[in-house]
């Protein structure tokens, strides 16, 4: 039998883009330092990594437009992700009054991972996730720190390895929805979900199954877009439940469902 | 009352020369996974940010023989300590079956420190340590969980500092007393305290508050040894049980009081 009573917990995904920016990124956390319940913050890692990649002359190796984590590449963003932004993160929402810590994959098994295979392209120490430890997250969470989830997992032979911040997130709300009611937020550069790609007031207050069969057919949603619904979707269908997309310096009206595109099944 | 029945807990420094050498890490981490009592493991830098500000084109800032941690040097010892190499540390450990979690003193506030005030030199981003979180680092410690700890700080506004992990381990060593029998060990390249400095062979099996004199008076203390052991005094005083000093590549043996110099009061 399914307890109806669970308690909220907010999984939040902050863009690159918000990371690159010192002022919103302050204000940003300010914002998620400020929500009262339970909360797990993942971050991906905004332009530092290539430009520190650029100043060391390692050359970033794309193949079919993805990333390829070569060896120095995973040295890199495991110093920049797991540390360098993580840390200050961490640091900005103590300042903040919000405890919290910063993990990787690899610290207390959060996020176990294996080395993606695929028959035709070697993405290098990039991690696809088997297991998210719920136990010791929620440990966490019920002494009221919120956690703080770097983009770097780890394998079980202790292989550090680069992974997708917009999949960690998702992950982390499934496995969590067993005993939460969990709300996943992408907030990013835009309002939401748009009708009108150029045109930031012609955000869809609510997408759900129905509609975003209909949207899809009327050809509505822009394509860029189409994967993110349909994890969305695969999220809500795994017990999240609601996906929120929107603006991160609207984080204060998007966790109170004022503003963005709210995806119900 | 004191209660006479307490836990053990290990505290161990590991010095920056085991660092550097990635056999002698593996060989040094599989003792560390092994020890079946509670243990925090306290690490420092090595060589390799030093590396990094070189292929960066940092100057490293040296006032009277002490490096300056400059804006750009904190950037780099919080991407290399608290990312690169905790991470490391902490997926090796996984590995080894020993589940760990790699920490910076903002993580759960696990150590807050202030920036250096000193009369005449302006050490840049240096933190002296105030608090040592013990709640915290206890409950990872009680569920089981081997503590790493990198050597970066932080403030009450949230700057992060960086401060020596001899100190660190001493002032955790220290806060820990109060609920563990708490042995302190600095484990670095030379066997121990040795009697000649030019002898592998010389080392001191035991010092005390008695003997420390007379070797002092005697002048047969390497002078560079003598803060370090103030320091292991200063200690017990504080109600650290050991202090053991010995070679890195022997910790199943200093553990075991078997090697190493053992300091008691």
């Amino acid at each position: 039998m399914k307890n109806d009573i669970k308690n909220k917990l907010f999984v939040i995904k902050i863009g690159g883009n918000v990371i690159d920016d010192e002022k919103n990124l302050s204000s940003f956390l300010q914002s998620f330092a400020s929500i009262r319940v339970p909360k797990i913050l993942v971050h991906g890692g905004g332009k530092l990594a290539t430009k520190l990649a650029e100043q060391l002359g390692i050359v970033q190796q794309m193949i079919d437009g993805r990333r390829i984590t070569d060896a120095e590449t995973l040295k890199i963003v495991t110093m920049v992700y797991a540390g360098y932004i993580n840390k200050n993160i961490v640091a900005q929402l103590q300042a903040n009054g919000c405890n919290a810590v910063g993990l990787s994959g690899a610290d207390g098994n959060a996020i176990i991972a294996h080395k993606r295979i695929h028959p035709n392209i070697d993405y290098g120490f990039v991690g696809d996730i088997d297991t998210i430890n719920f136990d010791f997250l929620q440990n966490l969470l019920q002494q009221n720190i919120a956690i703080v989830q770097s983009p770097i997992t780890v394998d079980a032979s202790g292989q550090l390895l680069n992974t997708n911040a917009d999949t960690i997130a998702q992950e982390i709300a499934k496995a969590m929805s067993k005993w939460y009611d969990v709300e996943l937020i992408y907030s990013f550069e835009k309002n939401g979900v748009l009708l009108d790609i150029n045109d930031e007031t012609s955000v869809i207050p609510t997408i759900d199954t129905k509609s975003y069969q209909i949207l899809k057919q009327e050809n509505k949603i822009f394509a860029g877009m189409i994967p993110k619904l349909d994890n969305a979707f695969a999220a809500l269908q795994s017990g999240v439940k609601k996906v929120i997309i929107g603006k991160a310096e609207d984080l204060q009206n998007l966790i109170k469902n004022k503003t963005g595109t709210t995806i119900i099944q």
